[in-house]
């Protein structure tokens, strides 16, 4: 059996590989979740277990053999690359990593627009400076990243590679729920830029194998996490 | 022929792949590079160019067969199975990735101190708020990081993984090289707690596979890409 690691409260950078777990109906232990409110103390004991390739920091899956995987990206990787959730052939294989690797940087930078000076403290303490980082999000790199998965997807068709989703297309979801939760004036204003992303979001959505998952209480709601509604950071 | 596209004057996130390619003894033309004072506008160019698989953003890799592998880490998990610059072993590659991925995080919060509100806007422009940043990152991350890669170098020995060096040894010396370059002062004062960074940094210098490369023109200098040393953002 898997263990995930993540904070068990957010959906976070853990929302990647799980919902890849999920749509790949691979078994799994959501290790922190189980502890219930003993969660974040349970995760913290575990990041400091001595282990041979310790984590910089969660998610990271343990797999059944007691490797650790850390990096999200790289979680995704190897799921891909053990139950189909990519392409086989190594051209493949390395678009959708890369197309997962982009996921990861708009999703750093959603992050940063509400803690774009000190990581470690709180958004009121950076307030004004989230402001501007929260301007230039919207203004200009929500359109630049969105314009790329909309080129892409018109290249390639309804997913991101091939005839079905891959672990790239689950990410895709997610940011675009995200996106829409933190930033719903914005969303709302450019999504009808991008019909062939709002398409893919609304496919995932909708997929057989995430029903029960999307409608159970494994799937975490978004709230002070990566992506956050502040409505002072969104506009049109 | 490999050819490796990235912006002609900073090292940037071209480097890290470049290292690779020189390292491993891969023939490759440096596109931009090569086209001396046009190469910005030859890249931008290529970057329009109609192909199937687009990348978001420079560096990226055209292979003999026309791929083009976009995003940093990906270029290099490519090489590293190509050409041995990694462990052929599954587990021993996704931890070689992890840990460039880790990398390629520490390098994003780098650029960040320079650039923590507007990234397409001057420095000049967001001063006060770097200021704040780079302090959080000297005081805060750059320990955070750099001991985890102590840790993990105290559990492994000389190398990231196995005997020899990987891509991500070469990422970690240039990291370093950054860093040093950028925040002379704190890594002064902070260099000593992490002997065996600082060696693996030196010994990758020292590489004899590196020593054309590293004396050569084809190494660019530091200055205003990713690593930059304004002195005001620097502390012991």
């Amino acid at each position: 059996m898997y263990e995930l690691w993540y904070w068990p409260t957010i959906p976070g950078r853990g929302e990647f590989p799980r919902l890849a777990l999920e749509a790949g109906k691979i078994p799994y232990r959501d290790m922190a979740r189980e502890a219930g409110e003993a969660g974040y103390k349970a995760l913290g004991k575990d990041l400091d277990a001595d282990r041979g390739d310790p984590p910089f920091a969660p998610p990271y899956l343990v797999t059944p053999d007691g490797t650790t995987i850390g990096q999200s990206a790289n979680i995704l990787l190897y799921l891909g690359e053990e139950y189909g959730l990519a392409p086989p052939d190594q051209s493949g294989r390395l678009w959708v990593h890369q197309v997962q690797l982009t996921i990861a940087d708009m999703v750093a930078e959603a992050h940063d627009t509400h803690h774009p000076v000190a990581l470690g403290e709180y958004y009121e303490k950076q307030k004004a400076e989230a402001k501007r980082r929260a301007e230039d999000f919207r203004v200009n790199r929500i359109p630049k990243f969105l314009k790329w998965f909309e080129r892409i997807l018109s290249e390639r068709g309804d997913w991101i590679a091939g005839e079905s989703w891959s672990y790239a297309d689950l990410s895709l979801f997610h940011l675009i729920a995200g996106l829409k939760y933190a930033f719903p004036r914005r969303m709302a204003a450019v999504g009808g830029d991008y019909p062939r992303l709002m398409k893919l979001h609304d496919a995932v959505a909708a997929l057989p194998e995430l029903q029960d998952y999307l409608s159970s209480d494994r799937r975490i709601a978004f709230s002070d996490g990566i992506f956050r509604h502040y409505p002072e950071l969104d506009a049109a």
